[in-house]
């Protein structure tokens, strides 16, 4: 079964808003075993719409059409589905009476912009819309289904729940649907990861198909599994996949760094603690960003300056003269510091050179110290990732949340960002 | 001219990216003169892909592909190009040589995942990528120009500065471009923004498009002036735009609130510092994500407990126990601390609740104080924003830099979020 998606909006095409809205549609008619195989942005433009639905209704089973049902003239979408299945427009009685109790509830009475949501083309049924004033509606030109969605999201929502989907499982039933299972990983890049399960497992089996997602700092892997693959052999090779990659496994589904080391550390009941310099305040504020993050974190220095790395961190003169700001030294008094300033059981401390200033030939742009641990076992190490301020903020502070995570799990095997060169 | 985009990834068809890259393209290539007329997104299939950049580029001047220029196996541009062009792939001695700096750069030699990347069809001109290890690439398929770009978001905002751009415009040279003027604003509202310049300027003339792109959490406005509108009319247009938002405007183009604080007390040789509660060190994160902020900002405290707030920021025991955290007087007290601890001329302290617990009947979820100024003058003001955990934090975070800019500024006027009842 074909499903093609038609979207269109001036908005869309000039950039203004982002679509979201292909992504909502492909998100929730996945798990009922329907996949987008192609989909097309126009403007609002009669024409154009009227020769995108023809061409798709010609070989598609199925096309569902977003946007250009609102009440003003340059939305299209009836009067275009009209044209391309060779039929005239009406007033259609159930959306007309939708339209006036909506206007009603509201306390106004409908205008003709409103009344204009009510003339379908002959013949369509309606897919019911409990948020907006215009309803969906759907019709088979040939052997295509053509299903009428609105733009605004949360009309999109609702007419997908309440209409999409028992017109898709009455007109184009889908008995197998695909499950998914997915990983968030840090540590691994997508053509290593690829790379190392292909080595291991060259005959990885047709019916599970493994993908990647990269993302800044988390690289997804995901298996989409046939609905006719056996439980246990999905299982089987899902072990197969975790055993390869086991200690760089953030966790499931959309878990993210922050969330594990949160959940690690409110399993234990300890707490931790960060002094950042380069970071400036972000793996603080990764942590916040967990409901609940109160249980495991009071208190984070930002000492971006040396005179408070000594006043609020008790970073010693000596360190700072001798060895720098950037320095093994310094990080780990900085760790100390913050753990004695806030009773934490457990510490990260970063100091480094996001640039574009401030780099020297011994300590160039994209060097960095972080230091880690409980106060009986603090560790420290130097990495260089002369990648942009801001990349390098973002995998600084990723970094160190790994490095923290690992510690709490008692990892023993070195993280493959270890074997970097530090420059 | 007729500009098409052709996006591929599964990832997108999926959904489970949100595909913003053609926002991106549409908003880079609109001050060039370049309009995208149609957008086709497909999966990671090569049949698919062959069969769209054939159809596509019989008929538009200029194609540009988005995607599957990544190393693994289901990147297939560069072969699906070949293909629909007649020609072979070759390894690319100039995409040879980044791959492997890129490589080397980074500590690492490139495998032949990596090495893929250089498999280009033969001929092509290279697009250069500043940021990835995928080079973007042209080519001309009868009268279609056809762009290759990288998916990932920096490579291609990099790809298009440094390739698209220079290569449209020796390509498909557009005399007639409009300009473009933008504005960052915090505080308006899109359709109240829309509407007061409606309403004070109901004739506005039809050469200059007003165009709102609402963002989380700046308004950004923005006037495209035709090319044949007189500079005088388009100057006057401007000013009577920024009349009536003159105190809401942060900046032209992309500036940020950060930067604009920075740039300000950078003026003036004088410092901030944070005390953060709710928002967990995001305001200290967005100020030191400004380059060069190290001349402004020192220290940031991020008390996410009583007793921290108590120990470092010198919060008193009967101000907690009277008020409670979320309160006038404790974001007072923390705002006090912080300057004391830093000697900053400026500071801002947040405490609210964030949720989605800790809230009560007396301060509910989304409740924040804000307190802010120099330490002869402190300000403070509580504000209501029950839009769950992550909007909150992040327009609390933007309205403390938005207050601080208008102390410094010492704009008189109270912005509109004042008017919002605190609940």
């Amino acid at each position: 079964m074909e499903l093609q998606l038609l979207l269109t909006g001036n908005e869309i095409m000039s950039g203004d808003t982002v679509d979201s809205n292909s992504s909502t549609i492909a998100q929730k008619l996945m798990p009922e075993g329907y996949w987008v195989d192609r989909k097309v942005t126009v403007g609002d433009d009669f024409d154009v719409l009227v020769r995108e639905i023809k061409h798709i209704s010609a070989s598609a089973d199925a096309l569902i059409i977003n946007g250009g049902l609102g009440p003003t003239i340059d939305d299209l979408t009836a009067e275009a589905l009209a044209q391309a299945a060779g039929i005239e427009l009406e007033e259609n009685a159930e959306a007309h009476a939708h339209v006036l109790s909506w206007c009603e509830q509201r306390g106004f009475s409908a205008n003709g912009a409103n009344l204009k949501q009510a003339r379908l083309p002959v013949g369509v049924r309606i897919l019911p819309n409990s948020v907006g004033s215009a309803v969906g509606f759907a019709l088979e030109i040939g052997k295509c289904l053509v299903l009428c969605t609105p733009g605004p999201p949360s009309e999109l929502r609702a007419v997908i729940e309440d209409g999409v989907k028992p017109m898709l499982a009455e007109y184009r039933p889908q008995p197998d649907r695909p499950s998914i299972r997915r990983y968030q990983t840090f540590g691994l890049g997508e053509s290593g990861a690829q790379q190392a399960v292909l080595e291991a497992y060259p005959d990885w089996p047709d019916d599970i198909e493994l993908g990647f997602r990269a993302g800044a700092p988390l690289l997804e892997m995901k298996l989409r599994i046939d609905a006719d693959c056996p439980i246990e052999k999905a299982d089987l090779w899902e072990q197969n996949l975790l055993s390869l990659i086991g200690p760089y496994v953030i966790g499931r589904d959309d878990t993210t760094l922050a969330e594990a080391v949160v959940e690690l550390l409110k399993a234990r009941g300890e707490t931790v603690t960060t002094a950042e310099s380069c970071t400036g305040g972000q793996i603080a504020a990764m942590l916040t960003s967990v409901p609940g993050a109160s249980a495991v974190f009071e208190a984070g220095i930002v000492s971006y300056s040396n005179s408070i790395k000594q006043r609020l961190l008790n970073v010693s003169d000596e360190s700072l003269s001798e060895h720098g700001a950037v320095s093994e030294a310094v990080v780990l008094e900085m760790a100390k510091g913050a753990l004695a300033q806030s009773n934490a059981d457990w510490a990260v401390a970063v100091s480094g050179v996001a640039g574009p200033d401030g780099g020297s030939e011994d300590k160039p742009v994209g060097t960095v110290w972080v230091a880690w641990g409980q106060a009986s076992n603090l560790q420290a190490r130097s990495f260089y990732y002369p990648l942009g301020r801001s990349l390098f903020q973002t995998i600084t502070a990723a970094l160190s949340l790994d490095l923290i995570r690992r510690d709490i799990l008692g990892l023993q095997d070195e993280p493959a960002y270890f074997r970097r060169k530090p420059r």
